[in-house]
């Protein structure tokens, strides 16, 4: 029944087709299908697919396909990929990449293997590789490539046009050449669309846009994402941070790599996840990182039993407090979260800082307070029709309350508290947060229960 | 304190310098700011204003500007200014927008004011919009602007660059022409970059793609993403499903909103929150979805305390279990999130299918088992420790492994059956998922409870 559910996208049953051709043995079917399918999508089928399947997969890849494919996958599937090669497979695999997939690869090879490499290679293009190796993958440098077209100021458009002519190929995501001076420093940009309708006589200096700047190298990549959304950029030139030096450009296609991980970030962060988790990662990749929330989340749970143990007494004689106290938890653990989910998408977002915080603390506390109001009220009624004793229900409405109050201060001002001490507030937020919510929901209901029963 | 950890990313204290000047009341330099910014930054600084400090803004910034920046901003924001202006604003405000965003503006206007601009337009102008206007705006029809180019099969490359040279500009993200025959049906894509390099006398034909598809405007927002994703594309035509015929082009820009917003999806959804949620909507906004999904998680709540009272007479008893129980419980829900996330993350990137579904679930069950024993032996000792009773450490050891084993099967088959259902699993997940944690915790901890010890 469940398989039912699970049609994927109509667009891509390729999944189910080329495991049924695997199932029944005809590996040469699989193979050309492989091989004649654009390289990302068979890496969403290499992604798509248990590890003992991947590997009989990538065997049947041609060796010039390889390449194209490792640079669509999964940084940690690749890896593992790239580590049963031996140099001589590499230094085919990695012919004719772009230089910043190319990095990416290279940089998870061992020593000894990637000089190897990098021997193999001509000597210009190991000058330009060994220009980006040392940038970090989450840099601007991590994701540029060498392929710029540049042109001087004193160039005509015809001269232009004729330079653009003797290129074989203009490289994809080419929608402006870079002006440099005489010593590759960055002057401009000319935007090809202005090439083209400009009169053949003038010259770069006329057309060019100086308005813009060049993204150094060492801009962390989640900035660069907001420079290309904020400008609607197609590429960017790079330069060197202090000699302003044209290293290289950066294209959308990688930015939107960027954004998408970004975004996967909070996602996966507040499950305890990382962003690049192999959905198929085998049981000894999976298990390790899961045992260390879960052993956190007990050390949490078991604070809340030591909440819970000092009102032992209070338990003894009244039980119906045992079942209801869930209830109220449960409840800040809710509506905690919803407002930790906003302020970690908001933070993420740079909406955040000293001029809004307080309107925002504020309007959810005014809406936690209404919430609370109006469920404190419901629970309330119920609990006094269930158990037929009218205390409870006073307890258990103001332990909401508390909880309710509670939860949307902690959900503001603990991502607040945890950035301030270089915590990722989307990883740890919310174990802190259901924590607090956990005890104080706890502590307020037995708490109040003692004082009024007692 | 807190106001320390909140520095925006430093590229934008913008927010601060401008409510400084707002408080200060020196509207003259707020206004230069307002308008010597990129729309888009003028946006980000409208989405991270509370509503009030909205308004005032709104009113310092200049018509002309006005427009660009309602393309940019949360399409609930942009509605609340819509709503305030007449037909008469609107007409200066929605000049020289670009097609799709206008009908994003237009399609939230009332009736006889969306009349009153259409009729101020020209008559070619209105004609585009007519065509586009029916389109959803999550389809590639509402999606798509109407700015193309296009060139036929036997015009020459010289005639081509004559022809380009005729435009005054060339629209942003032009990386190819469209080539379509006499009766505007698409044929096949030149880009420029060939273009370029390609010998004069060479027709259109010659140097065509032919091997690329155009986009039925009917095709889903997150299927034209990832097509985008999959081919790299800058650009891409859009035709009508039956005529095939050319209707305008989506552009790269629009697509990576598309990205975002499916990414924001499921971090929001699984909070019970919408992905464009406004961080800043008033209280009378934000209350009323989240009393809803605070009322379902109510109930949820009551569920699991009903299956507590089932065994009120063990807990009369033995007061440890019920200080024990939410242990069970949360362990169980925070095991079961984990898996519930990486379905939603898998299953949003097309990734499960019938064929790989067994593996995962294998996979997950396998990775809970492991972590079951290690953490029920940390919990058994840890209990029996506690309250020096050796039934209450198997009996706790025991509930763990079954609520942790019942979550991971929860986490895998219960999305799948949402999806089967029609029901959304990022939004509707967590709270059943979190039902059926609690209620399997305190079940099996107390019914074992109740076995070994009455």
């Amino acid at each position: 029944m469940a398989a039912q559910g699970v049609e994927a996208p109509v667009k891509r049953p390729q999944i189910d087709i080329l495991n049924d051709a695997l199932n029944s043995g005809t590996f040469v079917q699989v193979r050309r299908m492989l091989n004649s399918l654009p390289a990302a999508e068979v890496a969403d089928l290499l992604e798509s697919s248990p590890p003992h399947k991947r590997q009989i997969l990538w065997q049947l890849i041609d060796l010039e396909h390889e390449g194209e494919v490792l640079q669509e996958i999964n940084t940690d599937i690749g890896g593992e990929f790239l580590r049963e090669m031996d140099a001589e497979e590499l230094i085919a695999v990695t012919e004719g990449l772009e230089t910043d997939d190319l990095v990416d690869i290279l940089q998870q090879l061992p020593e000894e293997v990637l000089n190897e490499v990098l021997q193999s290679m001509d000597s210009q293009d190991r000058q330009r590789l060994e220009l980006i190796l040392p940038y970090d993958e989450d840099t601007a440098g991590g994701l540029m490539n060498t392929d710029t077209i540049t042109v001087r100021p004193s160039h005509t458009m015809e001269l232009v046009l004729r330079y653009l002519r003797r290129h074989e190929e203009i490289p994809p995501f080419t929608d402006t050449l870079i002006v440099v001076n005489r010593k590759d420093e960055f002057l401009g940009l000319l935007p090809i669309r202005h090439v083209l309708v400009s009169d053949p006589s003038m010259t770069v200096r006329e057309i060019m846009q100086t308005d813009c700047q060049a993204i150094p190298a060492s801009m962390a990549d989640s900035e660069v994402a907001s420079l290309f959304e904020r400008d609607d950029l197609i590429s960017a030139p790079v330069v060197d941070d202090q000699t302003n030096k044209l290293l290289g450009r950066i294209t959308i296609d990688d930015v939107v790599d960027v954004i998408i991980e970004d975004a996967d970030h909070s996602l996966m962060s507040m499950a305890g996840l990382g962003e690049d988790e192999d959905t198929f990662s085998r049981v000894y990749r999976a298990a390790p990182r899961r045992a260390i929330w879960l052993g956190i989340n007990l050390l949490t749970a078991f604070i809340a039993a030591a909440a819970i143990n000092v009102f032992e007494e209070t338990i003894e004689q009244i039980v119906a407090l045992a079942i209801l106290m869930p209830v109220v938890a449960s409840m800040g653990g809710v509506a905690g979260s919803q407002t930790l989910t906003i302020m970690v998408r908001a933070m993420a977002l740079g909406q955040i800082s000293r001029s809004n915080i307080h309107w925002l603390l504020n309007r959810e506390l005014a809406v936690a307070a209404l919430n609370a109001i109006l469920w404190a009220a419901v629970v309330a009624v119920v609990a006094v029709a269930w158990f037929d004793d009218t205390r409870i229900g006073t307890v258990i409405a103001m332990a909401m309350v508390i909880n309710l109050l509670t939860a949307a201060m902690a959900g503001v001002l603990l991502p607040l508290l945890l950035k301030s001490m270089k915590i990722d507030p989307a990883l740890a937020g919310s174990v802190v947060l259901t924590t607090i919510t956990d005890v104080v929901g706890f502590v307020s209901f037995l708490g109040l229960a003692t004082y009024f029963y007692l």
